[in-house]
């Protein structure tokens, strides 16, 4: 089932761009303090070959801002500076060469520096997220909806979308959070409704540890993208870096949005299993990392689903009996493959076929 | 933002009805052979004081039918015998005291023993669950879609209705499982378009390991919940039944569907912090374990969202450099409190308050 995309036009943030003719990008923001430079780029690197494509870094001292031109030497991936209440540093950051800063105007103590910070952004042609947020909504918007409601939120995103663009300033996305899913939901939708062509940054903010904070992003950034709407994403999730991208990367791969790596699905295990199911996925997975194409691998643990899942995957296994049966583009490839070498049986056809060493 | 649930007529299985009238229920299923009855009830006690309603365990043996009244008699939960089959065994179960039986009947090796497992059931009073299933579609259904897409899941679903409701038999739920989300939430959505009151059991099939089972389920579950579809819950994760159940918990938590918990929200961590906040947050989430309602609990690591997250919570924490400050009912409740008591000093308030012993 093919999502089709709200059309948007591009914002580029160093060599990745944003939008609907480009993949869903996927974001993270480290959580090493921006003032000791070897500490983010130590974090940094445990996500070099993950699904991350972009970087986020809090910027809350002039200090952690001149670490920027380090920080960037050390990853491809750009860097975004998250700026909050003093614009001061959204100009350091800038300065400093960020290749895109995260604003929320809303927050900013002396407004009259946005003008400023937007046409140093044009002239360094950096990006800009917009980044509105339900616990940092404006006093009068505030008053106005008396709560920071879906309305609230994107009445704020659209109030500064206009200022910005009245500066003729286009390289941009805004991102409208809220810890609460069906609110997050409703502003970006409604933000939607008002017909622009601004990309998207989905997330839900303070979503909490690994389980929840998984929870509470699937519903909201999924629910969204389901509906077209979202150009790239970040899961605030309260653990490590690699689990937020690792979260990202699966609500993108259970509708098809990414298309850099195998697809393994496998049944629950039940007390109809006759095989140790949970390590023979592990094995699986691990032995697919390298792979980076969509292929669809089932893994299954009895003949219950199998068939019916086989004719669906590219490759798959069905384990029985001390014995399993191979299936190959959904027909069977080979029955009675003793269980012992049910996985590598599967490893090698995949070999085989896709012609890649694994 | 309250949901508008699906009116539906309510099925009883034990002790716990399902249906539009009722808090939408947890289930999950057991991994343990249910031929070892120890092990199964060991496996359950796991789960006794979490958010589970119902225990589903599979039934692929006589041996294993038999030990449904030893199982029964360990907790006070309901059993589902899980039939796949052998319509025989679905026979035994309900001989042997389920509450349930769920059955394929796609995947009956002889439909002519339906009739008599339904009367059997409806003799009994216990509940059926008809779960079809993309991996076990008909035939039929398959060579005139093509492959099982919604139409076809949805199509089969409601043929068993009408012969399940011929024999006048009403106490069955139904679920229509795929492991593609969006095929799973599109076959619920042409189920309910048939504008029946039939209960629907929701579940995102061979979610695989916890991170991709978590966010597929979060995705199918919580979208057809947000539109007011579905009355029971399971989240099939090549995991434990605890962390099934805690997924189920948190989906429903995450839209208001769940009100015997404290729902404590965090910010994600970042380089602002200048406390250790994931430590308070676990010492906060294990101190309100006991308490079983619905309050509002924010634990904010630094003031960038926390003055307005406050205001939306009901109790809350924000740190600062070594001190912090007390929030309650949106409003500051005392200010400067140094970090070592922070956690204590939010606890104290909330067993004054809420009247309660931590």
């Amino acid at each position: 089932m093919n999502i089709q995309r709200r059309k948007t036009r591009t914002c580029t943030v160093g060599n990745v761009k944003i939008g609907s003719d480009h993949p869903v990008a996927i974001q993270t923001m480290t959580m090493a303090k921006s003032e000791d430079a070897k500490a983010v780029i130590a974090e940094i690197k445990t996500i070099e070959d993950s699904a991350c494509d972009i970087i986020r870094i809090s910027i809350p001292t002039l200090d952690a801002a001149k670490n920027i031109p380090e920080i960037k030497a050390s990853t491809e991936m750009p860097i975004v500076a998250d700026i909050h209440f003093d614009p001061r540093l959204a100009i350091a950051a800038l300065d400093y060469g960020a290749d895109k800063i995260r604003i929320n105007p809303g927050n900013f103590y002396d407004r009259s520096y946005l003008e400023k910070v937007i046409k140093l952004a044009k002239e360094k042609g950096a990006a800009i997220r917009i980044g509105v947020n339900a616990g940092s909504l404006e006093k009068d918007l505030w008053e106005k909806h008396g709560a920071p409601t879906a309305d609230a939120l994107a009445e704020s995103a659209l109030r500064w979308v206009d200022f910005v663009e009245a500066l003729d300033f286009k390289n941009f996305v805004v991102s409208i959070k809220s810890e609460r899913v069906q609110v997050m939901i409703a502003a970006y939708k409604k933000f939607v409704e008002a017909d622009n062509d601004v990309p998207l940054h989905l997330g839900v903010t303070h979503a909490g540890s690994l389980i929840p904070g998984t929870v509470k992003n699937s519903m909201g950034i999924g629910a969204l993208l389901m509906q077209g709407i979202g150009d790239t994403v970040r899961a605030s999730i309260t653990d490590s870096i690699e689990k937020e991208v690792e979260v990202c990367k699966n609500i993108l791969k259970a509708i098809g949005l990414y298309d850099k790596e195998a697809d393994v699905i496998a049944c629950p295990t039940c007390g109809r299993l006759e095989v140790d199911l949970e390590k023979m996925l592990a094995e699986v997975e691990a032995a697919l990392k390298p792979i980076k194409r969509p292929i669809r691998v089932a893994v299954m643990g009895c003949v219950v689903n199998a068939v019916g899942e086989a004719k669906e995957s590219d490759y798959g296994i069905a384990s029985g009996k001390k014995a399993g049966a191979l299936f190959y583009k959904g027909e069977l490839f080979k029955a009675n493959v003793p269980e012992a070498n049910l996985v590598n049986e599967l490893l090698e056809l995949i070999q085989e076929k896709e012609q890649i060493k694994l």
